[in-house]
C-alpha cells in the first residue's frame, strides 16, 4: 500500500526577498529543462520528523517550478516501524543483531510498496533506509532510482549494513547530507552531497511578532522576563535530553533564576519516545524545568514562538542527521549551543552562530557565557544568521536537487564547476 | 499517586478590558473573603480535553486573587484510563456493563489517590466521575467536597450510574452544567448549575492577525480563497464527525469550492480516538477534505488559526458536556452551526451565533446559507460574540466559583437573588 501525500500550494515567488537574486535565476533556468518531469518522492511517514517536514515544502515548490511531483508514504504498520526505527539507530551506530523475522517484515513491506507502485516516472527518490528495497522489487521501470539518506550512516551498524548496501547500490544515485556519512565501502554510480534546509516561511520559522511569543510562553507558565534555554528535538538518547538537563542544573547553580524548556514533538514512528518522556518528568521535576509536547498544545507555531522566546537555543546531539533546529534557532537570530556531531558543525562554528560543545560542562559553560554576555550572544547569533540565510534556506535545497534530477536524467552535469554544493 | 501539576501564572488584571466591571468588582469583593482557603482540585489528566484546559486557566486566576490553590492529577494507569473512559459514555448514555475486575481497578486507583492525599484543605473540587471515590476513601478530613461534573449525565446507564451515585451523594456539593444534566435520583446536600467558560487570553483564543490565520491553513494545504468549514473536536462518535463529512458532501454538491478541516487533539485519556481518526483518513479521502491532529504539529494557535480563517465553524455533537468550540468560534465572530445537544444551546440560538440543528440535512442547509450569505452570516456571528463576552468568558465561571467557594465554606449564601447563574 502506498498512500499518496496531499502536495501543499507553495510559490518560488515568495521566497524571492529572502534569498539571493542568482539562486532564484538558476532555479527558474533548471526548472525551465526539467518542466513536466515525472517525480516519486517515497518515504515512511507524512508526519513527525524532519523528512516529512522537508518534503512538505520540497515537494511543493518542485510542483511550483513546473514538475510532476508525487509523494507516496509506505502506510502504517507497525511491525514494520518497530524494525526500521532499529535499523534507522543500527545506521546510525548502535549495534542490532536483526533477527529474519524482522529482515522478512522489512521485505514484506517493501514489496507491497513495489507492488502498489502503479505510475509511470522519470525519477524516484527513496527516502532514508525504510523503503530502500523498494527498487530492488520493483525493478527500473524507466526511471532513474535516487536513494537519499538524511542520517548519519558513517558507522552503521556491519551487520544492518551488510542487510541495507545491496538494495542502496542498486539506485543510480546516492545522496548524503555530507561525505563524511558515506558508509565505508558504499559501491554505487554516482555519489552526491547535499545538506538540508529549513522554510523560512513555514509556520515553525516564519516571521511572528515579539510580544505574541512572549505571551505564549508566559501561558505555558515560563516566566518570559527571566533567562531561557531551549532544546527542541524528539526524545531521543542522541539528542541527549538527560545531557541538557544536567547543564542546566551546572548553569542554576550560578545563576538560579534559568529555565531549561524540552520541546519535543511525538512522532508518529517512534514508540521509544514516550519511554524517555516518562523518565524525564517522572525523575526530573523541578519549578524551572519545562517539558512540552505537540499533547498539550504545541505545534509548529508554538516551537516557533518558544525559539523566538528563548536566550540561548540548545541542540546537544551525540549523533545527529542534521539538526534543522540548529538552523532553526539561527535563522530566529538566536544563539546557539549545538554537539559536535553530524550535520551541527556545517551550520555552526565558534562564534558564528554560537558554539559546539562535546560534554555537558562544555555546554554549561557556553550558554553560562552567552547568558552573562547578551551583547556578543546577538552578535555571534547575527554571524549565525546569515550563515543560514546564505546556506541553508528550502530555495538552495530545490536548486541542489533540481541540479541532480537534471543530472541522473539527462546524463549531462547541471552542475557549475566553480559553485560546488555547500560542504 | 497523585501529580502536582504547576500552576501558571495568570492575572485578573489582564482581563479587565474584555469583560463588566461589576462582574470584577464582585470577583474581587468574593476574593477578599476567601483569602488564603485551600482549594485542591482533582481530576484525572492534565492535557487534552476541555476539563484540563479549562482548568489551566482556572486554577491560576484563583491564585491570583489570593486563594491557596492546588491542581492534582490521578497519575497514569492504562487500564484505569480505559475504565474511566467506558464509564465517562455510559454516563453520557452509553450502555455498559461493569465488571467486578473494571469496578476494583476503578477502586484501586481510587483508594491510591485518597492515600496520597496528604495536605490540608478548606475545600476540595472533584472533577467529573474518574476521582469520584477518593472522598469515600478518603473521609472528610475537615474539608467541604464539591463533585464538579462536566458531561450530560442526564441519561446515564442505570447500571454505572448505581455504582457512581453513592460517591457522588458523600459530597457536600454537586456542580452540573445545566439543570438538565442531572442524573435521576440524586440527592445530595446542594445542587449548582456552572457552565464552563473559555479563556479569552489563552493561545486558542487570543486576538491573531489575520494574514498568519490565512497564511496558517494555506501552509496546511487549504485555499484561503475558497470556503471552508471546520470542525474542532476530539475523534468520538458523540461529536459525529462522520455526520459533519457527510454534511459537507452534501454542501459540496451545490458549492464545489467548499473545503472542510476536521482538527482533533488525541487526549491522553483517550484510546478511542485513534480508530476514529483512521476510519475516516482511511475512507473518506477528499482533496478538499483535510483532518488534521497535533500530531501534524497543529497545536492551539495553529486551531485558533484555522478558526480564524473558517467561514463557518461546525460542532455537530450528538451528546455534548458544553461544547468549548462553540464559545471559541463565536468569540472569533465565526458563525456557528451547533448539534442541539448538552450545552451547545446555551451558547447558540437559531439566529443568535449560528443554528442549531438535528440532523446531516440541516446541518448541510445551515451551513449552505451561511456561506451564500455572508452579510447575514456576519450579522449572526456578531450577535454571538456578543453572548459569550457576556457569559462565557473565564471571569464569569471565576465569580461563579468563588460563590460556591463563599457558600459551602461559610454556611453562608454569596449568591445574590436578583442575579442567578445562567442556564
Amino acid at each position: 500500500m502506498l498512500n499518496l501525500v496531499g502536495v501543499k500550494r507553495k510559490a518560488l515567488r515568495s521566497y524571492e526577498p529572502l534569498t539571493d537574486d542568482d539562486l532564484i535565476a538558476e532555479i527558474r533556468e533548471l526548472a525551465s529543462r526539467l518542466r513536466g518531469l515525472r517525480v516519486l518522492h517515497l518515504n515512511s511517514t507524512a508526519y513527525g520528523g524532519g523528512v516529512a517536514e522537508l518534503l512538505v515544502s520540497l515537494v511543493a515548490l518542485e510542483k511550483d517550478v513546473g514538475l510532476d511531483v508525487e509523494w507516496r508514504t509506505m502506510g502504517e504498520d507497525e511491525a514494520f516501524f518497530k524494525v526500521t526505527k532499529r535499523i534507522h539507530n543500527a545506521l546510525q551506530g548502535q549495534p542490532y543483531d536483526m533477527t529474519d523475522e524482522e529482515r522478512a517484515t522489512y521485505l514484506r513491506c517493501n514489496e507491497a510498496a513495489a507492488g502498489a507502485l502503479n505510475g509511470q516516472y522519470d525519477a524516484v527518490i527513496v527516502h532514508d533506509p525504510q523503503p530502500a528495497a523498494v527498487r530492488h522489487v520493483a525493478g527500473r521501470r524507466g526511471a532513474r532510482w535516487i536513494w537519499r539518506c538524511h542520517i548519519d550512516t558513517s558507522e552503521p551498524d556491519a551487520g544492518v549494513w551488510a542487510f541495507v548496501e545491496p538494495y542502496v547500490e542498486e539506485h543510480d544515485a546516492a545522496v548524503f547530507t555530507m561525505a563524511q556519512f558515506v558508509p565505508p565501502g558504499l559501491a554505487v554510480s554516482r555519489l552526491e552531497f547535499i545538506p538540508p534546509a529549513i522554510d523560512p516561511l513555514s509556520s515553525k520559522n516564519r516571521d511572528l511578532p515579539d510580544d505574541l511569543a512572549r505571551a505564549l510562553v508566559g501561558e505555558f507558565g515560563v516566566d518570559a522576563e527571566r533567562p531561557l534555554m531551549v532544546q527542541v528535538a524528539r526524545f531521543d538518547p542522541w539528542k541527549d535530553p538527560a545531557g541538557v538537563i544536567q547543564a542546566y542544573r551546572l548553569v542554576k547553580a550560578e545563576l538560579p533564576e534559568v529555565q531549561l524548556a524540552l520541546i519535543g514533538s511525538m512522532a508518529g514512528d517512534d514508540p521509544e519516545a514516550w519511554e524517555i518522556y516518562r523518565g524525564i518528568t517522572e525523575t526530573d521535576r523541578d519549578d524551572d524545568l519545562f517539558v512540552f509536547t505537540n499533547l498539550v498544545g504545541v505545534g509548529s507555531l508554538e516551537v516557533n514562538c518558544f525559539q523566538r522566546a528563548s536566550d540561548v537555543v540548545i541542540q546537544k546531539s551525540l549523533r545527529e542527521g542534521f539538526g534543522l533546529a540548529v538552523s532553526e534557532g539561527l535563522w530566529k537570530r538566536r544563539p546557539v549551543i549545538g554537539g559536535a556531531a553530524g550535520g551541527i558543525p556545517l551550520q555552526l562554528q565558534d562564534g558564528v552562530g554560537g558554539y559546539l560543545v562535546t560534554t555537558v560542562e562544555q555546554c554549561a559553560e557556553r550558554a553560562l557565557y552567552l547568558l552573562r554576555h547578551p551583547e556578543e550572544a546577538r552578535r555571534v547569533a547575527e554571524a549565525g544568521y546569515q550563515v543560514v540565510r546564505r546556506r541553508f534556506l528550502m530555495p538552495r535545497l530545490l536548486r541542489d536537487e533540481l541540479r541532480l534530477l537534471c543530472d541522473v536524467t539527462t546524463g549531462t552535469s547541471a552542475r557549475r564547476p566553480e559553485e560546488r554544493v555547500v560542504r
